[in-house]
């Protein structure tokens, strides 16, 4: 089945290059899709109103590891993933279902401290859990979550919509996730090594968390509807803000010039990442499963956003299609190049 | 995190046991959630229409053998896995997102004859293949499929409508795609003990076609349109008519009694189910995967679909609540248990 004599690696396309290959024979035909391949969601005409819909892999060994990732975390973390793309269409998200492959080392307890946080994920972003499929799994936990949402045919926001002069912003602060894996990884190597010694977490709790619990940023899309800002093009960070500007741009064909100095990274993140001697800058654009917004505004907007604590405006939609600068602290230009799996295995 | 002393092995809850169990703590919230777990799909309140959603994992070594299992083939069988569900709430399935989970021993070329099986499906079901996830996975090759219908309000056929007296119709044949797995395993392992061995698959095209190349019954939706027929409830035999029945029962608040001598067999499964000294009716009632419809209809339809060649009345509903009963050919009577995972690995 496998003709090695013509043998493509799939690792030599990288991700996005896989999926646009793989995509391009698809055509839209249903009167009903109103966008298919290509954005966070696809886009369902429902007359009145978009449907969205999503669907995301959290594979046991890739995106996660049961030694240290506590099941009620990945439950909550899970659904938070699912419900991240909808918010990224400026949408809300309604329902989701999920499909879950167990393998006979999962105890009935164990199953339940999944769904507990599943649940609380579910009350939390006010979405139902409203189907699913369980099935044995030779190998490891497979969870898979497609989620369901709606917005308002004139408040939809796309990858694709940033002009020339829009102000970038993104919400909350970024690489914390990426630091928080380190620290895991790291605590898991050291016990390992030497079973008696106690992982001492407590001063990267906050990193740790970002990795453990991924929170979708429900609450951005409220503040916007309140702020009355609509943004002209929107993504979610699951790879990383350098994965995300390179959609974005190519989507809008504009680039974004970003200034390090305007990097929001947490204290936290900033010393850990200087302990393990990487740079957080780099950190920050690279490190993904933030899970935080990254928008542009019109510049009239500017007034609207610019006391909300928690976006920070990084810089600005340019001419230059597809090539996105970061401008240094000291005043160098580098090129932002975007990371794809399999260079990460993030997703 | 998995604390033996108080462990509770899944298997003992068997597949029903276990995703009741589990969805008991989910309540529905959402005002757009008509509703939730307990059905073929969930059905969303869209305004004029109602939306159907539902969603479906295969993984290897569970739902395929790659090593009989043609990539194209398999692609076409996920999405006809998930548009079946969408069919069995007489609706119409419009589009579908996949999510793939590869190890590297996937090749380009091999992904492409998924997409390639996945494409045809998508043509021949008119859906469109909108959106997905692909990541790499460290074990086996997973497909999760979701898959958006829609259904006009007053068409709309659940599980739980069947009335006592109604008749219990299924379309085409059964038995056949559980046979074929037969078959397949089968000359599995006779090439692994004897390499040069070619397999003689000839003679069973019509059962193993059935195992490799599912196909879902939107033929039938599309009959039951034409002959103004609305079933009173439906399912679709993924997991065998034996669970079918318990479902639908259990959800009508009825039982069905099944006449032994109606249910359709092919002839290939027939002779293919003696030859392996299994009964052709306990295949056909167990065997899974057929993808057909099971439903009911009120007595006042059969005219309209008696002289349907692919529809067999094989029963009706009774008032004995979730007992279901196989009055055999010597007119004898046994109660049909249903199965579920993990005793059967269908899904």
């Amino acid at each position: 089945m496998f003709d090695n004599s013509d043998r493509t690696e799939i690792g030599a396309m990288g991700e996005f290059g896989l999926i646009q290959h793989l995509s391009q024979h698809f055509e839209v035909k249903n009167s009903k899709t109103f966008k298919g391949i290509g954005d966070d969601c696809a886009v369902i005409d429902c007359g009145d109103h978009f449907g969205l819909l999503t669907t995301d892999l959290l594979l046991e060994g890739v995106h996660f590891d049961l030694s240290f990732h506590p099941l009620k975390h990945l439950g909550y973390k899970a659904i938070s993933v699912a419900v991240s793309d909808i918010y990224a269409m400026n949408g809300m998200a309604d329902q989701v279902v999920v499909g879950l492959g167990l393998s006979n080392r999962f105890s009935l307890e164990a199953v339940e401290e999944l769904y507990a946080g599943m649940q609380i994920a579910c009350e939390h972003f006010g979405v139902d859990l409203v189907g699913g499929d369980t099935t044995t799994s030779q190998s490891g936990l497979v969870i898979s979550m497609s989620a369901y949402g709606r917005v308002a045919k004139d408040k939809i926001v796309y990858r694709g919509g940033a002009q020339v002069g829009d102000l970038l912003v993104v919400s909350g602060d970024l690489g914390g996730a990426y630091m928080g894996l380190q620290i895991l990884e790291r605590e898991k190597r050291v016990f390992l090594e030497v079973p008696t010694m106690q992982p001492d977490l407590e001063q990267y709790d906050y990193i740790v968390g970002r990795q453990l619990k991924a929170e979708a940023r429900k609450d951005v899309i409220e503040l916007l509807k309140i702020l009355d800002v609509k943004p002209t093009s929107m993504i979610d960070v699951s790879d990383g803000v350098a994965s995300e500007l390179h959609h974005m741009g190519k989507a809008s064909g504009c680039g974004f010039h970003v200034y390090e100095e305007k990097l929001p990274i947490d204290p936290q993140t900033i010393d850990t990442a200087l302990t393990f001697d990487l740079n957080p800058s780099i950190v920050a654009l690279n490190g993904g499963e933030d899970y935080e917004l990254l928008f542009t505004v019109g510049q009239e907007d500017y007034e609207k956003i610019k006391t909300m604590p928690d976006f920070t405006v990084i810089g600005y939609a340019t001419d230059v299609t597809s090539k996105n600068m970061l401008r240094t602290k000291s005043d160098n230009q580098f090129e932002i190049k975007a990371q794809g799996w399999p260079d990460s295995q993030k997703d």
